[in-house]
């Protein structure tokens, strides 16, 4: 069975900028949807800001393996009911993937507990993405290091948790690094961060960024059934316990009593 | 100058059920503080969640090294406006420890992004704490291994991101683990867990778990100053960049326009 | 086409002690092999300290996705340039799954750069593994802890660098805990440590055990193409640097020298 | 008491080359040291490849809180003895601070357990260090980056293990980049990586080089009496086992035997 992954689009600038209009006639989303779906593997579809719960129901999220996220000018309008679904759908086991200017969406940041802030200039200048390490599943067919002829610049310090794995970094014209790609685990759920993406640019029409979002997906993907409830407590009472044990000393808790949180 | 830690204490079951008030006439807080104290690197007192703003105004915060929070039957009485300025306090440098029922407080939740759940039983049941790693600075002065008599379970699987460093596992007599003692960094501030501390036993009263407090009091500690703004995202326009670049390419934002976010 | 495992097994015990011959007539590495081939998507022979390089030739480590290593009584006997072998092939992207005393096998100790001592008991009791993280896909299809009635005990601390994640933590009857399940990254290479496995016990024949082993060689797998040479330091010379450099300063290294190491 | 660090170094450039001898007349290691004792709090050595057991005797160690190492051409003549004792050292709780080639050095890459291998180009190119992190200790009281008009450059894919924390990623004017500054905790010692400092160029008369390499010395020093055998792994017999336990099922060794190893 394919991998489900959904690319959720902001599709704001789409509709309101001819320069990234004329770039992503199908929306960014669209277009990184169709590189996802050339691989036989994966079956990505799309969801939008515009959509009822941003298309992202607690069903379809129940159906999404990998959910790619990207969006820079409308992070507020994002429902908070819908991002708490989107995390507790990490917790239990959907990977996520963070694009571009997704570092400061509210899923993303709510699962890192940083700032994710960084240092910025959009001057169309030459990025150069290196890998760490070689063979990485996320960096699998690529060379050494690959180009973007024009991006915007994201500058350290990232405001991140330290990463599972640094997986790549970037060079920008202008003198500045940034760890460009770096994955973590929440829960149950893999999560991705890939840096390139800015909307008035050709970036997701760029064949290395296909190769770095395809492995992505295959990367995040966790087989295992979906936790039910990623976010349970459960007491264990004493005649429940796997050793024997009797129960003694004061107690705060009344027998059968929920356990406070 | 001494380290200036706050213990901030929910203070309830102190008021409210005999056998803690009992054990902890002082309430939990100041038996913690009176513990720090003993130490003449650092200057300890405490905070409640009765006082104004849970007696974490930003002054207070801005003259706090290192925040020690115990909570547990209150947490949703904790205003969500103190936890972003504790949040922010601790991407600025500040240094948190959460003990014991704090693993559910609403700092360290918004610190993981992870659910931070448990299996418990409030059995009184031995607990006996392993160092994983001999001389780390957080159990200086620790044997390999020391007990609590009388303790909660918290048991395994434990809902946070992977640790730095995991630096106490518990065995429960019941016949669990927990990883008792962990340490992560948010921005510039380290933060600790430390699981034991059940309100109903005289936990705060051990000698081993007064090293522990203090260590981690020093571990946590970072000397630099402060950081004006943890969360700023400065643009570093074409002219100031590092290296001299052309601007070039279609472009989203006009000169000397904010960042969106 | 299936996972290449190769299982390697010291073979001393069961070739000289009656109740490790016993339990495993085929060897433990006989064992371990038969239950990896119960799955389907994998394909798994073994190799010996006895045979000729250990039955680890170059060309044997070349068509090995994963290598399993079982070994105790003999570790010195392992020639050093068959671990270096070893270990070069997990630099290029070979898995590695060390069990039980293989905490001190060659090949661990070189990839760990640490002792990798622990604390140890021979009384038969009893070991309960607790999975930290839900889903994670060592642990697939798993409960959240799992027992084996006999076992021999190792105890914290355990001398190992931080594990990329943590997956299992382990609860022994006499009192100790320990970090049974790890996993690190070493150049492309996936190293899995699982502790189970004393050879005077059937913990082979449990089916737990053989759902981590075969879980393991999965996650260990990394699919992409060997690194050809896993330590070479190559030069990038002026005209090949990929941004338009001039030479300038001091020069230690003549033309085309090769570097020093 | 002040902090005792030895600056090793390899001193064979400076003996052998005009340009290196010029710029270090007192050696690299004897510019280093010097500038460590500008701080109070450090008092700086230094040992020597020439000296007998390359000034690393075994009482030497004992007295090294952090020990600081810089080779790169005689790498090989380092006898493996006192690399041994120098891991030893670390695992019991010195800090080590290995410097720029020392990457290839045998007690690091005996440490990190990979080839800790990467690209170079000497060149004269700027480099220019980011911090990742604003406030981590070791970069207390740098701005967000700083630069050296000259070094030689080392880039990515760098071969070491994932970083306990990348506190510094290099841009260089070639194209590259690189994890320059790099935390791992071996045992009990705390273990940085600093990537600048090519013999034919001023680097280590830097003031932002400087205030790193003091951070370093007081980040890596482990306060901690050093642990008297860091490598053991003794038995815990039966009737020393902290809980109450009978021996049961048949047994590899005989009572009081020695472990294997």
């Amino acid at each position: 069975m394919p991998i489900r992954a959904v690319v959720w689009g902001e599709n704001h600038h789409e509709q309101t900028n001819k320069v990234v209009a004329d770039l992503y006639p199908e929306g960014m989303h669209g277009t990184i949807a169709g590189a996802l779906n050339a691989d036989d593997g994966i079956e990505a579809t799309t969801a939008t800001l515009q959509e009822p719960e941003h298309g992202l129901t607690a069903e379809r999220l129940a159906q999404t393996d990998v959910l790619l996220w990207w969006g820079h000018a409308r992070h507020k309008q994002v429902e908070d009911a819908v991002v708490e679904r989107v995390v507790e759908a990490v917790w239990s086991g959907m990977g996520l993937i963070a694009l571009h200017s997704a570092h400061f969406s509210k899923p993303f940041k709510r699962l890192m507990g940083t700032p994710c802030n960084l240092t910025w200039r959009e001057a169309g200048e030459r990025e150069r993405l290196w890998l760490t390490s070689r063979n990485h599943p996320i960096a699998a067919g690529l060379p050494d290091s690959f180009e973007l002829e024009n991006e915007e610049m994201y500058g350290e310090p990232f405001g991140i948790p330290e990463p599972m794995e640094t997986v790549f970094v970037s060079w920008f014209q202008g003198g500045e690094v940034f760890r460009s790609g770096a994955t973590w685990k929440r829960g149950a759920g893999n999560v991705f961060y890939f840096r390139p993406g800015h909307e008035t640019y050709p970036t997701y029409h760029d064949g290395n960024v296909h190769t770095v979002l395809r492995n992505a997906v295959r990367w995040a993907h966790n087989p295992a059934k979906r936790l039910a409830d990623p976010t349970k407590a459960p007491n264990v009472p004493v005649d429940k316990a796997p050793e024997k044990i009797e129960e003694r000393g004061p107690k705060l808790h009344a027998h059968g009593e929920e356990g406070l949180r």
